[in-house]
């Protein structure tokens, strides 16, 4: 038995017992005629003391013990004299008897603290050391509860947990896949899923009424800074349902985790903002809520004043600063510059300030007068000491989105961006189909299997660009957390939707055939949702990024760079694959 | 809203209200002037009642209605005249006043019942009908309440669930692995894991303390009858801990299901059998328990008499069936067959009955006297009315392995393997190595991180092939449900294993340098253990195949018929991924 109690658990009450421990050394300090020794495992800290004059040949074997040293330590406990309030364990020592090490270990490359002096690269090839700090730790234990409670709520509800399989089928819309060649049929891929979209249909078909899983989806796409090549999905399905239906159990299950994990109360039901609001109002389709500032338009107002850059633009707007009016004329050029920045891409900015007697003071005061100006102000419902910050361009979407921008990091700059706080909307309504430049084609802004709104199917064959879908997406915090829709259920508006996405019958049949066939045997109707689970435990967790919360995350290249994968095959596994690795530079020459 | 209740739910408590069922339609019946409808959904079936004489339409409506439609019904809940006990909803029926077509379906290709009429392969193609079927339907019930269950349990003894990843390096070690290439890393290649062995190790030395994980697994191997591409293991592993404290915890953990699951209350510790008893008399690793016919070794007895298959063999051992003695000669030949069938592989059968007087009448009488055939009698303390069946062979192992085929054959015929009566052993003090004739080397039988048994450890130098390990396999029933060890700690040992193993230190360091490397910072005392997921499910639910606990499992080819899965890639696939197909045909051409 390596011990008796965890590092984490001692208190007053169990003084006088003889315990036996086993945790990392954390820290050795000598002190007088005493050594103390603080040791940590998952649980927590508890202070071991080795007294020099009781006995010496221990005291002196503690006092050589190194960093991350795993020991067992077996003694009685008592009460401290000196109590540390920041430690659960910290009324109680443990006077050591015998000591045991079970394992030395080299210094560590990086320190095991809350705060490490290990860089990023570092901490990543020695994660299994980086996952012995607390902050890591606790990220983890997060994601596991977290988990747990999803399972407890959905299984309250009914949901069955239901596996699918891994190795599928490859579908070339949309992202690329992970592709697994087959040794036992050769020439033939598999391919890893990038969500199970299609199979948790089938299992509605079969009449699995409701499901969910939580698991692993896969997208080999060029990886942005917040973007993993296998990441994890909260993935749910009803049958018989109505967004109505899927939006209130899955608002109820959001509210249900805040409650458990943040121990946050929220109230009321969440905001519902269409698509087409979120995207004027706020210049996304995931605004981040925890402040207003909203978008106000001003086309009407400032446009036919000489203005040129205001004259030709496709759009005007502007958002408001409240109280920020004192910014100095660097802080202006630094939001300037900001907008500047090739990643947003405006040509520059306009600011107005509304000063302490009402008056509004603008970059372009040679152009409009009071009076506009002042309209402008009203226009923002802006008042004494406020900042009003202004971005035009030809291209009114561009411009919303830079906006948005904008709009963001005058938040951080403001302090409006609280992660403690958190502000949960629906997003609905949105568009059915996006114009792909590349492609030249209309895309599936969701998916192709989402269902259009009923009152819009007329218009698929009129103005597909025009229908509105039953989908629907859950932002919290500027933060997409999930999102899901209606599916269709009826071959023949499924089939004349991969017509509208430019599939031919053939290409349909070939590739979502199964599917297809599936609903000619009494599809009910069925909608869901997919949380990511990444970005969720990163949102409760407060992080930046949502590598922290995943205990082995992949590099920018894709690459883990502790496992040292990818790497190149032996000749003899290649040979069974009947693969050949055929390098471009090579092709070319 | 599709619907107010499910059609499992309604009592005669709820006689009176107006509710909306939706579901499929399992039968339609005119009787009289009244058609009467089945409605089925996941919950249960309940009766819909359309009246002709008060609405003709509605009831001709419903009198077209095909099998497998899904349609929704509004009516009132009424006390049924003829109640069906069979049905939880029995005591009532729907008096329909409106019926909606939501999707209609063609004729399925096979019944939807619980004794269906499809075939394996077409159940496989058209699965999404196939898990309409109850008896397909409940296995995923259960398998989603064990996994709950299993979480549950775990979770209250302190286990964090885990995720690792999916996107591993390859380890040409063992059996071979699914490999999946790297666009962005063009020639390399990641591994998916054939389990999380190292990563969960590496946990361990970060302090994780106790993991589980319930997790996907790949094999690229030929499948035998019961295995997959794909399998979900239950993958557990805790630090500071001897074999006693795992086995206890999952112990624990299977009565906990056994009771959960099944009802079953399993009284006292599971037997622990060494491994060397389980080969000696039962001839297998994974002796089936539920009934006694232990091996009777009779070198002592039998040899020397002028029998030359005997004289010459190096093991004769045998069974005692009892109260066969009355079986026929015919079902006597039946069982030589049996053994003798080339999966098998036994010379002959010798058989003796024990006859109402107390003499022995065996197949070989002009070789052995009353009194020899007495003191086997006695050896296996057998009694007038049993029968004893004896093999030999030159291959002392080869031999107790088919006399293991025949006792279980046995216990087939005498109906002693119930099951729905559980025997839970488990298997311990496996050997390290075995020998493998193929590789003409040592191989580790559980696998390479195995910690051997203390007292074992100086026989890794002089005599490493009788090395004992703390290794053990949980079995019920004669499967193999889940099996573990200790782990090795200490990066020396884990080398000088890797050594006897065969690798050069190059080769060690090359593939699990990682692991060895994470071993020099303090790793502490290990093991764990992993349950297969899809044998445990099939072994609650009675089931002979595990496929029948998949939602979508795969065919003998590693084929999923449903999505048509493998198939060849688009050759902009193969470009990006800078493979070419290579063909053997061709490279022989």
């Amino acid at each position: 038995m390596y011990r008796t109690n965890t590092c984490g658990e001692l208190r007053l009450a169990d003084a006088g017992k003889e315990v036996t421990l086993s945790g990392w050394v954390q820290r050795v300090r000598k002190m007088g005629g005493m050594t103390f020794l603080d040791l940590r495992d998952r649980y927590g800290i508890t202070q071991i003391v080795f007294n020099n004059d009781t006995d010496a040949a221990l005291c002196e074997q503690a006092n050589h013990l190194g960093r991350e040293f795993v020991v067992q330590v077996t003694g009685l406990v008592a009460e401290r004299t000196a109590k540390n309030p920041n430690l659960l364990t910290g009324d109680v020592e443990i006077i050591a008897n015998s000591l045991k090490v079970l394992n030395a270990s080299e210094v560590p490359p990086f320190t095991i603290e809350d705060e490490s002096d290990g860089g990023d690269d570092l901490r990543m090839k020695y994660r299994y050391l980086d996952l012995r700090r607390n902050p890591v730790r606790r990220n983890l234990e997060l994601r596991h509860r977290m988990t747990m409670e999803v399972r407890r709520y959905l299984d309250s509800k009914g949901f069955l947990e239901i596996e699918t399989p891994m190795l599928v089928g490859s579908t070339p819309e949309g992202a690329r896949d992970f592709v697994v060649p087959s040794r036992m049929n050769p020439g033939c891929f598999y391919a890893l899923p990038q969500s199970p979209q299609t199979l948790k249909q089938l299992l509605m078909v079969s009449g699995m009424d409701r499901y969910f899983q939580i698991v692993k989806c896969f997208r080999d796409e060029d990886l942005r800074a917040d973007r993993q090549p296998e990441f994890t999905q909260i993935d749910c399905e009803m049958s018989f349902v109505e967004q109505e239906d899927v939006i209130s159990l899955f608002e109820g299950m959001a509210k249900h985790l805040f409650k458990e994990l943040r121990g946050v109360e929220l109230d009321g039901p969440f905001v519902r903002m269409p698509w087409s609001d979120a995207m004027k109002y706020y210049g996304s389709d995931k605004p981040d809520l925890r402040f207003e500032m909203k978008f106000v338009e001003l086309m009407d107002i400032l446009k036919g004043y000489g203005f040129a850059v205001f004259d030709n633009a496709a759009y005007i707007g502007g958002i408001c600063a409240k109280g920020a009016a004192n910014y100095t004329r660097k802080q202006l050029d630094q939001l300037t510059d900001f907008v500047k920045r090739p990643q947003i891409g405006a040509k520059g900015m306009v600011y107005a300030r509304v000063e302490a007697d009402g008056s509004v003071k603008s970059s372009v005061d040679k152009f409009y007068s009071q009076e506009t100006l002042q309209k402008m102000k009203e226009a923002f419902g802006a008042e004494p000491g406020d900042l009003i910050l202004i971005l035009s361009g030809d291209d009114a979407m561009k411009t919303r989105k830079q906006l948005c921008e904008l709009r963001l990091e005058m938040g951080n700059r403001l302090g409006l961006r609280d992660k403690n706080k958190f502000a949960c909307l629906w997003v609905v309504d949105f568009p059915m189909f996006e114009w792909s430049e590349e492609e030249q084609r209309l895309m599936a802004m969701h998916h192709p299997f989402t269902h259009p709104k009923d009152e819009d199917i007329p218009m698929l064959d009129t103005d597909p660009a025009s229908v509105r879908a039953d989908a629907y997406d859950m932002v919290v915090n500027g933060v997409e957390v999930g999102g899901g829709s209606i599916r269709i259920h009826d071959s023949e508006l499924q089939a004349k939707m991969f017509e509208i996405l430019g599939f031919t019958p053939e290409k349909a049949q070939e590739q979502f055939g199964f599917l297809m066939n599936a609903f000619k045997y009494g599809a009910p109707p069925h909608g869901g949702l997919a949380y990511g689970l990444d970005r969720w435990v990163s949102l409760f967790a407060g992080l930046d990024s949502i590598r922290d919360c995943i205990a082995f995350p992949k590099n920018n290249s894709g690459r883990d760079v502790m496992l040292e994968a990818p790497a190149p095959l032996d000749q003899k596994q290649l040979d069974e694959l009947q693969l050949e690795l055929a390098p471009v530079e090579e092709k070319k020459s």
